[in-house]
C-alpha cells in the first residue's frame, strides 16, 4: 500500500520513454484545490511528445508529466477557495493563464502569452495521483452528470464548443466537417446540439465515417488519401470540390476543418458558402496555399481557433442536459499502471480506437 | 361543383361578422405564383380583428380576407418566375415589403414601412382558395417535410426563429419563457433545437404548462394571475422574482417574453442574468414600467422583436431535419366551410386548444 | 514638512463632513504599485455621498476616502510587478474585480459581484497622497499624452468609450445624446471620434448646450424642464418627440441617455430609429415607464451600461492620437488642501462648471 | 450641337480600342431614373479591360461602355419613382442585384449571383451622356456635399467603408494598410474617420507613401519591391515582418490588404495582432500561400471583401460631415472628349497620379 503522500505520476523521460515515478505530493496554494485524478484521456499531442519529443517549438527538455484531459475528486482546498469543497467531483481545465494581460481581461485567455498548459513543456500534466490547480479552473459536475469518465472528455469537447462559438453557428445552418477523429466528432456533436440541420463529414477512413454516421453525421464522404502524381494540391482540391458539388454535396454555411491537411483546408474553403465561415481547428503543415481570390469575391470568413476559453461550464451542461452523449466515444479504458498500453493503443490508431482513457490510481 | 375560376374566401365584413364569398380568382403578376391554399392556421390576431375590428391603429374599414399562416400547392407561375413550378408544395410568407428601402436592403425587411402583410388591414389574407404572392416569399417544402398541416405552422415558428436569432442564443445557455401559448411553445422549440440546456416556462394556466413540460420545458412555473390589492405591478414583480430565486429557479441567460403582460415583462427583466438578454415578443399594454436602474447596473440588453425576416428556410429545415416537431401543437382541424367553428374554438380558448387549422377548399 | 510616510487623505466622516486625515501610508502587495496621486477629478457621486451619505443601497457606514478619477506617478512596485516601474505616469482604473468569476473571465469584469470600487462604500478612494492598486489596473501614459490633469479624465472618458462600444457605433451613423454634463460631453467626444456624422445634444440648460455646440455637437436642443400639470410623463415625452420631428430633428441610429431623467429615457426611445440602439448611461429614478410596444414593433435595442471594462488603454490612445481633446472640459482646478472648495463648486453646479480637479499634495 | 436624344458613350471595341459612339438614349423603366452623367472616375479595372480585354473570367466579347464611378443630375424619372426628382444631384451605385435571392434579402446584395455591375462584361458602364438605373441605387447629395467631382469618388470610398465595416473597426484600434493607391488611401480615410489611433501604411512607392503621410497615415513604411533570389515568398515575408517588429512597427488590431500582392498578404497576416482581423481587399494572384498555423494559434480572422453593399449613404454623409476629405485625391481631370487621355494617364501611373476624372459631355 502506498503512503498517503505518494504521488505516482507518468513522466516522459525522453523520446519513447515514459515511466511512472513517485513525485512529491503537491500542496494547493491559497487559490488552488488539490484533486485526486480519477480519469485521464489520451490526446494525440501526448502521443506526439512521447514519440517525437516535441511539437513545433515546444520541446521536452526536462522530464514532464503527460496528460491534460482529466477529471477527479477534490481532496484539499486552499485557504482562499470559495467555490469548491472536499469531495466535489470536477472536470479540470488544464491551462492557467496570467489573469492580467489584455487577452485575459478581454475574455480571450486562450491567447494569453503566459499560459501554463498542462503537458505542454515545461509544464507538468495531469496523469498523476494528485494535481493542484486554481479552483476557478475546475468545474464541479452537477448531480446528473453521467460519470467521471465522460468528464475527462470535457476537455476535447471544449475545443468543439469554442470552435462553434467562433463560427457563430446558429440553429438552421448547415455544417461540413473535415476529419472524423475525436475532435471532428466532438465538433459535430456541438454542431448538432446547436441546431445544425445538416452535418456532412469527410475523412479518408471509412470506419471512422461509419462511426460518424451513427454518431452525428447526416452525410458522409470518403475522401481520396493521395494526390495523383502531377497534380498540385490546389488543383486536386478544386477538382475534388467540383466532384462533390456534382454529386449533390452542397456548400455549407460553416466548415469546421479538424484535419490540418492542406487539401482539406483548400477543399473546405471551396465548399464554404459565399458569406460563410471556415474555421481552422486541426493542425498540420505550417504553410498552405489557399484560393485567396475565391475567399475575396465570395466574402468568406476564415477564422483560426486555438484551444478554448470559457467553455467548460457550457460543455458540462450540454452533457448534463442530454444534448451531447460522450459515451460512444470512449472505446478503450486502461488501469493507471497500464498507461503505456493506452499510449500504444492511441499510437497504433486502429479503426475501432476513438478515445482512450487511463483510470486513476486506486 | 364550383367553376374553375371560383375563389371562395372567408371575409371579415364587420365586427363579429365573417362570411364566405366568391371573389375573383387572381392572376399572378410576372414575379408571382398562384397557390391553391391547402391549410391555414388561425392566429390570435385573426380572432382579435373578428371580435374587435381593429388591433391598435390597424382598423378594418373595408371587408378583408383573414388568415396569414398558410401552406399550399403552386397552381400557376408568373412569366419571370425562376424558382418555383406548378405542383410545388410551399409554405407562404405573408408579408411583402417594398424591396428598396434602407431596411429591405439591409436584411431587416420586417421593419419596412411599406410592408403589405396578409390580413393586416387593408391587405387581404390567405384564407381563400387561391392566393398570389411573389415566388421569393414562398419556400418549397423538401421531400422529407412532414405535411402541409405542419407547413402552415412555419409562420408562427418563424417568430421563434427570429426571436432566438435576435437573442443570439448559443448552445449551452439557459432560457426562460413567459407565456406557454403557441408563440411561447414555438420559441421554446427553437431554443431547444439551438442547444438551450434549461428551458423554464411560466404561465398562469396549469394545463398549458403541463403541455409545455411534455413538449420542451425542463422546468415549469405557475404564476399568479392577479396582483394583490394595494400592490403596484412592479412591487408584485419584484416580490415574485425573489420568490422564484428563493425556490431555486435561477436567472436565465436569455428571457423570451411571449405574454405581453406587464408583470411578466418586469419579472422577466429581474430574472435575466447580468449581461443577459431579454427579448420582447408578446404584445399587450403600450406603456409599462420597467426597473431601468436594474437594467443599467446589470447591463441587460432588452430587445424588441417584430414578426421575422429571412427565417422561413431555416424554420422549414429545422422541421425537416427532425430538430423541431410541430405535430403535437396541432390540436384542432376544421374543414374550409367550417371556418367559423375554427374561429370560435380559438376565441373560447379552452385548455386543450393550442393550434387550430382550417383546411383548404376541396 | 510632512514625514515621508505621511498619507494625507480626504475622508468623508459623516454627511456633509469631509476632513483631511493622515492615514498610514500603504505598502503595495506583490502585484500592486504605489502611486503618488497627482490629480483627482470630482464626480457627481463623490458629492452625492458627501451630501446624502449614500447612493441607493451603498451607504457610508464607516469613514471612507473619496475620489476615484485619478492620475499619478508610480513611487513603488510590488515584487511580482512586470509592467510598470517607479517614475511611470499613469491613469488609475479605480475598480478591482475578483479576476476569477464568470464575468471576469468573459471580459465583463465591470459586472463582477465582488468588485471593489474606489470611493464606493466601504472601499476607500483615491483622494490621498499615496494609493496602491494592481499594476494591471494602471495605464502608463505615452510620452505624447498631454498632461496628468487630462489623465484624471480618462475615468469618465471610459464611460463614454464603453457606452459607444456597447452601442456598436460605426462611422457614418447619427447619434443623439440626452444630457450635456461631463458624461454626455465625453460620450459625444467618443461618438465624434468614432465617425458619428451628426451628434444632436439635448439638455435643459442653455449654457451647457452652448458649450456642447463648441465642443462636439452638430445640433443642440433645449428641452423643457417641467412637465405641464395634468400631463403624464409619457404623454409629455410623446408630444416632445413629435415636436422634435416636426422641427426637423431626425431619429438617430444611436441614442446615448446620460441624464437618467424619465422623460429623457422615454423621448430617447421615441427618437431612436427603427432597428436602432438606445443606451442607458445616466442614473435616476429606479422605475420608469417605457413605450414597450414601440420598442417591439420597431425592434429597438435598449442596452444598460455600467461603468466600463477594458477601456482605459483605448481612452488613453484616443487622447494621445489627438482624436479627443479633454482640455476644454477642465474648468476648475484646486490645490489639495482646498478640496472642500472643489466639492462645493461641483455642488453649486454653476453654468461654467464642467470638470473640477483637485491637484495632488505638493 | 447634338440632338436632344444623343447619348455619346465611350465604348471599348476591342483590346486597346476605345471609341466614342452615339448610342440610343435610354428610357427609364418604371423604377428607374435617367441621369445626365457629370463626372466619372477611372478605375484600374477600366484600364485593365482596355489593355487586356478581360479580368479573370470576365471577358469583353461584345463592345461595352466603360466606367462605373459616376455622379450626375437626374433628368427623368420612371412612373413608380418616389425618392428622386428631376434636378437632384446624385452619386450612382453601379451594381444592380436581383433583389430576391438569399443574399439580397439578407443585406449582402454584393454577393448576389445575378448582379449586373456597370462596365463588368457584358453590362454597359456609365461613361456616357445618359445612364438609367433604379432610383434606390442613387443617393441624393445633400446640400453641403462639396461637389459632383467628389461624388464620383463615393464608389471607391464605398470599398473602404465596406471593408472597415467587415473589419468591425472600433475607435481606439490600430490599423495597418498594405498599398497606398486610391483604395488604400480611401480605406485609410475611413479608418481615420472611425477613430483609428494609428494608421501605418506600406507601399513600394515612396511618393505614394509621402502622399499617404500627408493624407491619413501616422506611420509609413517603404517595402522592398523584389524578393531576393533563392528566398520563398513566405520566408521573405516572415523576415520582413521580423524586421518591421524590430524597427518598432507594431502588430495592428486590423490589417487592410489593398495590394493583392502575395508578400503583402503574408506579411499582413504576421503583422495582425493575436485575435485581430485581416481583411483582403486587393486582387492579385488567385492562389497564395499563408501561414495557417499562425492564423490558428493566434486566432486571426481573415475576411474576404467584395465591392460593398449598403455603404453609399454612409459614405456620402462621412464626406458631408467633413470627416473625410476626398479633394486631395483628385489629381487629374479631363474633358469628356479627352477620355482616352484619361485612360492613358491612369495606365502610365506616374507618381503624381491618384484619381483621374472624366467630366461629362457639356
Amino acid at each position: 500500500m502506498l503512503p498517503e503522500n505518494s504521488n505516482i505520476s507518468w513522466v516522459l523521460k525522453g523520446i519513447g520513454d515514459i515511466q511512472n515515478e513517485n513525485r512529491p505530493r503537491p500542496s494547493p496554494k491559497s487559490n488552488e484545490v488539490e484533486i485526486a485524478v480519477k480519469v485521464t484521456g489520451i490526446c494525440g499531442s501526448d502521443v506526439h511528445y512521447w514519440v517525437h519529443g516535441h511539437i513545433g517549438d515546444f520541446i521536452v527538455k526536462e522530464p514532464i508529466v503527460l496528460g491534460h484531459e482529466s477529471s477527479g475528486i477534490v481532496t484539499n482546498v486552499g485557504r482562499d477557495c470559495k467555490i469548491l469543497k472536499v469531495g466535489d467531483q470536477v472536470a479540470i481545465e488544464p491551462g492557467i493563464p496570467c489573469y492580467i494581460c489584455h487577452f485575459c481581461k478581454n475574455g480571450q485567455y486562450n491567447l494569453c502569452k503566459d499560459m501554463k498548459f498542462a503537458a505542454t513543456p515545461p509544464v507538468n500534466g495531469t496523469l498523476c495521483q494528485y494535481y493542484c490547480c486554481p479552483e476557478d479552473f475546475c468545474v464541479k459536475l452537477p448531480d446528473n452528470f453521467p460519470s467521471l469518465e465522460e468528464a475527462a472528455l470535457i476537455e476535447p469537447l471544449s475545443v468543439g464548443v469554442h470552435a462553434c462559438k467562433l463560427a457563430d453557428l446558429k440553429a438552421g445552418q448547415t455544417v461540413m466537417i473535415f476529419g472524423a477523429g475525436p475532435v471532428g466528432l466532438l465538433a459535430g456533436a456541438v454542431a448538432k446540439a446547436s441546431g445544425a440541420v445538416k452535418i456532412t463529414m469527410l475523412d479518408v477512413n471509412q470506419s471512422r465515417l461509419d462511426f460518424a454516421k451513427n454518431y452525428v453525421a447526416n452525410e458522409i464522404v470518403l475522401a481520396e488519401r493521395d494526390i495523383p502524381q502531377g497534380l498540385s494540391s490546389i488543383d486536386f482540391s478544386k477538382r475534388f470540390s467540383q466532384r462533390l458539388l456534382e454529386s449533390g454535396i452542397e456548400q455549407a454555411d460553416i466548415v469546421l476543418e479538424c484535419s490540418g491537411a492542406e487539401t482539406c483546408i483548400q477543399t473546405g474553403i471551396y465548399m464554404t458558402k459565399s458569406g460563410g465561415t471556415f474555421v481552422q481547428i486541426g493542425m498540420g503543415k505550417e504553410i498552405v496555399s489557399v484560393p485567396i481570390t475565391d475567399i475575396g469575391v465570395r466574402e468568406i470568413k476564415l477564422k483560426g481557433t486555438f484551444r478554448y476559453c470559457n467553455t467548460y461550464k457550457q460543455a458540462v451542461q450540454l452533457v448534463s442536459a442530454g444534448l451531447i452523449n460522450l459515451k460512444p466515444l470512449i472505446t478503450h479504458s486502461f488501469k493507471f499502471q497500464d498507461a503505456v498500453k493506452a499510449f500504444e493503443t492511441v499510437k497504433e490508431g486502429k479503426d475501432n480506437v476513438i478515445k482512450v482513457l487511463i483510470l486513476g490510481m486506486e
